[in-house]
């Protein structure tokens, strides 16, 4: 059920962050240690902010881990602010069209986890879209649902108030259809400046998820590592897995039921509480 | 926009359709001759009915004429029905997800043509479509959206009649969104017994559709034809364009707005009229 | 490094074999038990005897897990010999012409190992290859070579001595380039009546390979089991690993350097002797 | 039979050297009108000059008119010197390996025509390879084996020598084999600072090659176009066939059998002569 990075800093080799570090996003692809699938191999997908005002997307249905696209474009792709995903379907199509991230406009969005009970709560789910959003809709997850939700529920200006709405309405809407538990899992959105997390489940029992200590610190504990000397002080990565354990304290779990965002300035945590509002607009 | 191949009769190799004329399918992916696009390169799909009461369907998003796989397949496959279709995309993403034929249960659907506007008219058919059959709609296409419109309209009991409801609806939808001629195209459909054929457009310039000389009649213009002394006394080929102008006389073109059956005993063409009372019933 | 299957008997549906058992094929392709590499993700094919002289191949560059051509063709083709692979690239792209089975007129090859130090040798090997069949090579594995250096060295009149030369080429080869182990690996061959299937390393330890019990032995222990009553008498599986464990008593290991034969009338094992002689013809 | 484009001059978004011209490269994917064949849908490719001393590529199987990730890609990548390939292939299999442009260290290579006979003659012209190069031969595509010879008879240090050496060598080969006009084409090499063309066929009726006219000459003529005032002076676009023909006197044709090389200081156009000394040697 997939396995994601985010990266936000100084610009940065996509090389660097999917093929450097032990247990790297390539090596999670065939052999994840914490996800709920072990090999991560239903396409892949990497987003970036370059030339233009709109990032950049390149989604693969091949598996990560031989695909020599990737492995060159990753050798020339610098950027502040990295996305990069691979896929693990839970029945989904394997195309590029459900590969992550999404994008729309100067948005990103990916996702690991699942909407549970899937093909019952669709048809509502996607009505509630709202209507100009609906035909940008390309493919089949239940992911990219969720990110026109989210959308619609005012994303763009506020994020974490949008994902809390969209959690509830498919919290609503999937205990009407007699789901115990209809969200699990952990997000990631950004408009190319701050990065925004999630980590929630309706079981209270949600998929890993962890960010890396201040480079300042890390920098203090480890003053022989080139790459952190390269590393801005504020840059940060937030990962579904850590990536190795060679570096004791450079990784800390994002709490359960929570959301963090990383921006210039203070980074914040905060607690995560679907809002089930939504649908009583909707019934409105 | 599409060329597809329906094909009724004794069962014939694959191959023997597909690259045996002279202007046969495959030539037609690279240079067709009637088609509103010469290229139809978009990928492309073939069903029939083999091994299982459900047809068999193989789709690719390579295009068709130097696909390996499918040169063997067809070469292998042999069957008394099948449809092929080669696609050229108005603008949906090539993914197999995408490629004709689509199946439910033991029928098959194919089109060549397009709902105009589709992306402001998407919405509104894709709700009319029945919720239990909406969670198999896997694709972007106005294609898929039109068989499984037909299904809700009964196509399993009444093809021509939920045909015409279907394309009474396009209108009308299509319609009160300002186009003024939604729909264009013809349309291939089979339970494994009988195919159905349509052709119509709402401005009455349809796409060409050719249906294939009695066999009887053939063999006693061209005695020296080998395949023709193969092919059982009720075989039919219905097309987009016919297969090469080797032997005058061999296609007939189905008129503008009719609808047609091969089927055991008599064949039929009847005129097609789209049904616009669907819309009343979607509004009541 | 791969794993792979192939079958021989009564006429089967394809998807009994890739599907059906508990550990199968398809199962292997994700989480591999006994093989160098758990996932088998870098693409697949299958052969079979079908309506031609020459058998068919279907190969694809997707993992075989989800991939839904080869789910839907699986269950439309029945034929009496069988093979299938998937594949785990020890380097070479992952492109249809790496894909095994290879095919050659009738015959049809596939591997599972390696021969070591392959970019060193490949040029030594591939000139040994008969000029007249040099031009059929269109990948770059070292199996495809393998399976070209047996049709030099008379594959198609004699299996177990072409492969044997085959083998002592590799090893003579091999060992002027200072390589200590130079083959590993297992192989099957047919030409559509017989299959041939050979297990050899240099160093004495092999990758796995496995033979069913005689049908008749296994249907009187396990009297209720529906698929042995459907099985002929003769039926035979070879695979690189049992498909499962819930029918004790119904795998033999084939043992370290031997051949073995499923024929009309009795099958064979026999010792598997590498021939050097050839690279002394080379020499001449 | 393919058509590419090389640019060389002041960084560019790759996206207005694909899509901007009124017969863009990817308009002639569809449609060339100067090609052998109309119609290049067998893959592509693009390499350019980027973050590293070694150029990236991006190979793809897809026809270049609907490929989602070239179209992203080029709007991301800005680079001093591009090579872009469309291919029509003439037998050998659609993979990545068999997509133009190849690469070698800092070198890249394209090509557009055949090596005539190409399976009679192959093995005669890769055992011509140096050893030490013949394992980086990954397709089956004569162009690639093109390069290598070039490689081996000293493309790094003397590129018009090199190629005259290597059409030497393929002519030479091929009237051994009794091949009248052994060699066709257009190739495009560079080393990331200069861009070396070629044009030349045995037979002296060569595919077409322009280059675009002198910048500041354009500019003069044609002083309100945008992209011309943009462009850096020494600027300059090779290409099978010209982009439209908006602007009259914006394209020169390359003569026949000559080379050319664009360069920091004057371009220089010379006759182009096989060199058939390297038989010699081969023999010797």
């Amino acid at each position: 059920m997939c396995r994601w990075l985010a990266y936000s800093g100084s610009p940065v080799l996509v090389e660097e962050l999917l093929y450097g570090p032990q247990n790297s996003l390539i090596v999670q692809s065939l052999h994840s240690r914490l996800g709920a699938e072990e090999t991560n191999g239903d396409g892949f997908g990497i987003g970036w902010y370059g030339e233009q005002e709109s990032p950049a997307v390149f989604h693969s249905i091949e598996p990560a881990w031989n695909d020599r696209n990737l492995r060159d474009l990753s050798g020339h792709i610098k950027a502040p602010i990295v996305f990069a995903h691979i896929r693990a379907s839970t029945g989904s199509p394997v195309q590029q069209t459900n590969c992550h991230p999404f994008r729309h406009g100067r948005w990103l969005w990916m996702h690991n986890g699942l909407v549970r009970d899937w093909t019952s709560v669709k048809r509502d789910l996607t009505i509630a879209v709202d209507p100009s959003l609906y035909p940008e809709i390309e493919g089949t997850t239940d992911s990219e649902t969720l990110f026109h939700l989210a959308l619609t529920f005012g994303l763009e200006d506020d994020p974490p108030a949008a994902v809390q709405r969209t959690i509830g309405l498919v919290e609503s809407v999937g205990r009407e259809h007699g789901v115990e538990y209809p969200f699990q899992g952990t997000m990631a959105t950004t408009d190319g400046e701050s990065v925004w997390a999630f980590r929630y489940s309706s079981e209270g029992k949600s998929r890993s998820l962890f960010f890396s200590t201040d480079v300042r610190t890390l920098r203090a504990m480890y003053p022989e590592e080139q790459l952190l000397r390269e590393m801005s002080d504020e840059a940060r990565l937030v990962v579904s897995e850590p990536l190795g354990d060679k570096l004791p304290g450079a990784w800390n779990e994002v709490p359960e039921s929570s959301w963090g965002v990383i921006q210039p300035g203070q980074d914040e945590i905060h607690a995560f509480t679907p809002d089930h509002g939504a649908v009583a607009a909707r019934g409105g």
